[in-house]
């Protein structure tokens, strides 16, 4: 179909991913172009909301807005890098631009496949792996990491390749556990090996040459490779929807219990929600996690340089997960998929890389009236959309979650696989790591993210203010010292503010056109955020100069289309912050207009034992509350929870009852 | 049957209660006595240890520890209060004591219920009655309230009622819409009025004789007597477990997924997790909620006396909700019962007070390797124990989830209606309070808790520590400054800390003499507390003097027996802590010892007018994590997550797929 069909937040086509290779090399006859991306475009802003309003109004809908493209790629012949935005309905470029020979692109599948093949082929790695001398059957791999930065010179594109020893030949054989010693460098353009890094494995920073491997235990994490049988008396629990789930979907439209929204999807953001409405009033109009970075607190050569920046290095869209009925999720299941392009410019079809269905999350409100007992239930159902996502060792899982009363939470998970250093298995430890297996040890990091809230409180013009709880003085009105109050402090410039735990901070967006009839104040939602340690390197380190968003829990800033990412466009071996404090420090007004406001958030992640081989599930949330949006408690008019609905059933003792404490004495 | 075939963390009887009112009665002949609580007391922890060892590695069972009872009463004739403890086997007491004048024991239900009807029958408060002028139909009712304290010399047991209008002839009509301007306090042991307060409606202090009721329109919860019709549109979410729950439970004995605990019960209390182990190891021996206090910030007289302790003031476990299957918990449910004795000293049956099931929270651990796609998924089925009291207004759901890896959350659900206040229906706004509907106000307010936690982390010598994650100052090991460390700080003495987000601060149970081999550290669990804002009255107030646990997020005691709450054991109408910051001061040693870990946290609930008239539930909970009490991800042994297992259902689309991102351009 054409793109006049598809609606503004629609995901890109595989058809459109053709179109794009198709413009792009018309533009460059007779060069050879390898393509790293190409993705929609968000729409600009003041083009799809009028058309946004009068689809929510049931108006008729205006001209959409042009549908773009965008397109990171390299000319093979000059090894340029290039970016170009092209329109799909002229099938031209609006513009496309060689980009400095110091900005380096995100990874792509093709590359990192690329550049793992030519590790393990080069003669140097080879030799290397030679020295090991590992019993037979026992075999090596790598993984290409992010080099990080170091140097505000380098300009090559390269990549640390850091390599493992495979135990057994199966597809889960957990080669985290055993790391080697040594880590190639390899050139990602020309495939050249830069050279050969070793690692330290003692207390301190000294390395030596490759050694002959001392054979330990690989800790495994696949059931078929555990010495321990799987547990047996885990009885099955099964979801049933027997009248069918409570949302509907057409195309990526959703609606649910009074909400509606877009679900969509790029290759960098993956999951995004767009224009979310509570019974037909706008409350965001685009909602994203914006970026993450994981730095290192090891601080020895070269694991100084291990700062990933997972969205925009990587981006969470092409490391989704293809998710499966059963696995990922329980219950009513509906997939959405995406796509993405391979090197050549081809499709790739990302299946079912987005999840949604409800969950019950236990009560919502309940009231008993002691007097006679009668009491009012109503449960928690949510709607949960969710992606996982691998990046190499480690795993997100990145929900957004919708509730009949107005919430939305942004739940994250983290999972996966530490990433391992090799320690000599002699008893050494060190102070920045946690020995997690014989011979292996996990560094101490932080995950630290940005999730980006676009709001649109009843309309665009919003303002974002922050409200501490102090004691009132203890004066004539308040002379037993009982009384508090709250100070508001409105974020009039775009800046940055920190959390206060102590004065109970919260962060809130309201529309000061309009007031809310019971509590007489602006309407508004409130943002409970997560209080995090921000990022623990020392100020003129490349993490934080990469990474300034880490350095503030909240940021706001006034809209502008293409200002999308806490840390900049370009992350990749970046040596400076193009993100956020560019960004506020223009220090535009930011009360009562279209503002963005952008919460830090993270974990400090020094490793357990427990987190090997895979790691329980670390948990964090934010939420979006209603405060003062609504004139009342918005799920009243939930249905009460009682059996007849819920059908639970009831425990049998399996032994007679003369034990229980209702027994007589 | 008798006290031994019970097991020493057996609930009470009923044969027990009679038993204690039998041997009181003899105590005191020609005495009539008023009861107001008979339960067991918790076994001396030294008797009962070597039970309960002998239980774990099955050896032969020693003699058990000596059933006692408690009860405090009153003496009819001279109205003084008492205390004694009793000993079943020899029906006899241990100690009767009387309890100094200042002191006052818990509310009880048959005192609540006679103070709301002498206050409803007094001349004195039929004239106020009359004098609103009330419309036909509607009556009036109150809720006695605890008194608090402002006072150093005041010894009368006293109650303050708040009045309320009722709209309509209902079991559930909401009065706390609609709160009168009076309040009568009543002397609860002669049930004498004391004189009758009035309230303020404006913005300052003042206060005027009762008025007549200008109505407003009552702000409903019932879904019969909403305006607004239910939603439709929720379908059925059934859980279902063809072939049972994975726990046993035998009398109050528990098993599920390596775990086995004891599941306790008391008047004080409520829910109580004795003598925890995973897999045979120790964890703790004791878990509760030892205390919440709610102290308003309004300031004005009389509510700067609203200060209440819900569990020491009331107790968890009498106003615990008798659940219903199908309205409170979703699955297959066991409940537990239990016993409170009426002022007779009659026992009456609580029934299904405690609920056990199971539920399914998302992915546990998942790891795809990028190379192959090959995943090992495992989802994350949860153990939830939960109570859900209703201390008048306010509904407390309390809930101890245990999971497979290990892992103890302790979650709280804030619902049920705000406590409010009379406001002139003006466009009067007061700074320490929301308005929630016509002419009603909900105060700011604070809800501090204190979780208990007595830990036996491999035996029940334990030693708690905090780390802080810091930077590694930079040198010649740390050149670029991206090294960070742990700072620790053992916990010597009985004492306090707070938390510290800045410095990812995490406070840690650890079994000295127990070393883990992989990570060469000594075994631990760790806290994952709640950060929250302490108590925010002045530090002279009568507030911050009773709740002296609320001035720091982590205290740690020396064990001792009958050191169970946190703010003492009496604390209605108490003028100083008689608890945490007591124990703390005598500065025992704590180092490798048997020591108790108590963790402050909580809400400031600065009301919004979606919290009424029923508040969507407020979530804070906290975790204990397994820190190296396992060598390795302790639920690898799960079996993995497959559509043979979970049976999930695919989402069909009603429309064809036409419009939907995968169709060609």
């Amino acid at each position: 179909m054409g793109a006049s069909q598809l609606h503004p937040f629609d995901t890109l086509t595989p058809g459109e991913i053709q179109l794009g290779a198709v413009i792009l090399r018309k533009a460059f006859p007779g060069v050879a172009l390898r393509f790293k991306r190409i993705d929609v475009l968000e729409p600009i802003k003041k083009d799809v909301v009028p058309y946004l309003e009068a689809e929510r109004l049931g108006q008729p809908l205006p001209t959409k807005p042009a549908r773009l493209l965008f397109s990171y790629f390299h000319r093979l012949d000059t090894l340029g890098f290039f970016k170009a935005v092209l329109n799909v309905e002229t099938r031209r470029p609006v513009y496309i631009k060689e980009l400095p020979k110091d900005v380096q692109g995100p990874a792509d599948v093709d590359e990192l496949i690329e550049i793992e093949e030519a590790c393990m082929k080069h003669p140097s790695v080879l030799a290397e792996i030679e020295k090991m001398q590992l019993p037979a059957g026992y075999t090596v791999c790598n993984d290409p990491w992010i080099y990080g930065t170091d140097s505000a010179t380098e300009t090559r594109r390269l990549a640390q390749c850091y390599m493992y020893i495979i135990e057994v030949d199966h597809p889960q054989s957990n080669h985290y556990s055993l790391p080697c010693t040594f880590s190639p460098v390899f050139d990602q353009v020309t495939k050249e090996l830069v050279r050969i890094d070793y690692l330290p494995t003692g207390k301190d920073a000294k390395t030596q040459p490759t050694q002959p491997w001392k054979p330990v235990k690989c800790v495994q994490y696949a059931h078929d490779l555990l010495d321990e049988p799987t547990r047996t008396d885990l009885k099955p629990y099964i979801v049933r929807q027997p009248e069918g789930p409570s949302f509907s979907a057409e195309g990526q439209e959703v609606s649910w219990q009074k909400w509606k929204f877009r679900v969509g999807f790029n290759n960098r953001d993956g999951l995004i929600i767009y224009n979310a409405t509570f019974d037909g009033r706008q409350t965001f109009y685009r909602l994203s996690m914006s970026e993450m970075t994981v730095p290192y607190g090891d601080p020895r050569k070269p694991y100084h340089r291990k700062q990933a920046f997972d969205a925009g290095d990587v981006g969470f869209g092409i490391t989704a997960n293809q998710l499966a009925l059963g696995c990922d999720c329980l219950g009513h299941i509906k997939y959405f998929d995406g796509y993405r392009c391979d090197s050549r410019g081809n499709p790739v079809l990302l299946k079912n890389v987005i999840c949604m269905h409800e969950q019950d999350n236990g009560l919502q409100h309940k009231h008993s009236n002691y007097r006679n007992n009668e009491a009012t239930v109503v449960r928690n159902r949510e709607l949960v959309l969710q992606m996982i996502c691998t990046v190499s060792n480690y795993e997100y899982v990145l929900a957004w979650i919708f509730d009949q009363a107005g919430n939305i939470e942004h739940e994250v998970r983290a999972t996966g696989i530490l990433s391992t250093m090799p320690i000599d298995n002699n008893g050494t430890t060190v102070p920045w790591g946690t020995i997690v297996g014989p011979g292996v040890m996990a560094a101490y990091h932080q995950h630290v993210f940005s999730v980006r809230i676009d709001p649109a409180i009843d309309g665009h013009n919003n303002t974002v203010f922050y409200e501490d709880s102090v004691p009132i003085p203890v004066d004539e009105l308040n002379p037993y010292g009982m009384g508090y109050t709250t100070e508001k402090t409105i974020v009039k410039q775009a800046g940055f503010a920190d959390l206060s735990v102590e004065r109970n901070r919260t962060f809130k967006i309201r529309n000061d056109s309009k007031i809310n009839p019971i509590s007489l104040k602006p309407i508004a939602y409130k943002l409970h955020a997560a209080p995090s340690q921000m990022l623990l390197m020392s100020a003129d380190s490349f993490a934080r100069k990469r990474a300034a968003f880490s350095e503030h829990a909240v940021w706001v800033t006034r809209y502008k289309d293409d200002e999308l990412y806490a840390a900049g466009e370009f992350t990749n071996q970046s040596r400076s912050d193009t993100g956020l404090s560019v960004w506020a420090a223009r220090g535009d007004d930011t009360e009562n207009t279209d503002i963005v406001l952008w919460h830090t958030f993270g974990l400090t992640h020094n490793p357990r034992p427990e987190d090997f081989p895979v790691m329980p599930a670390e948990r964090i949330s934010v939420m979006l509350k209603p405060d003062g949006f609504f004139t009342k408690n918005p799920a009243l008019d939930v249905p009460a929870s009682n059996q007849t609905f819920n059908r639970s059933t009831l425990h049998e003792e399996s032994r007679a009852s003369c034990c229980g404490p209702t027994a007589n004495l």
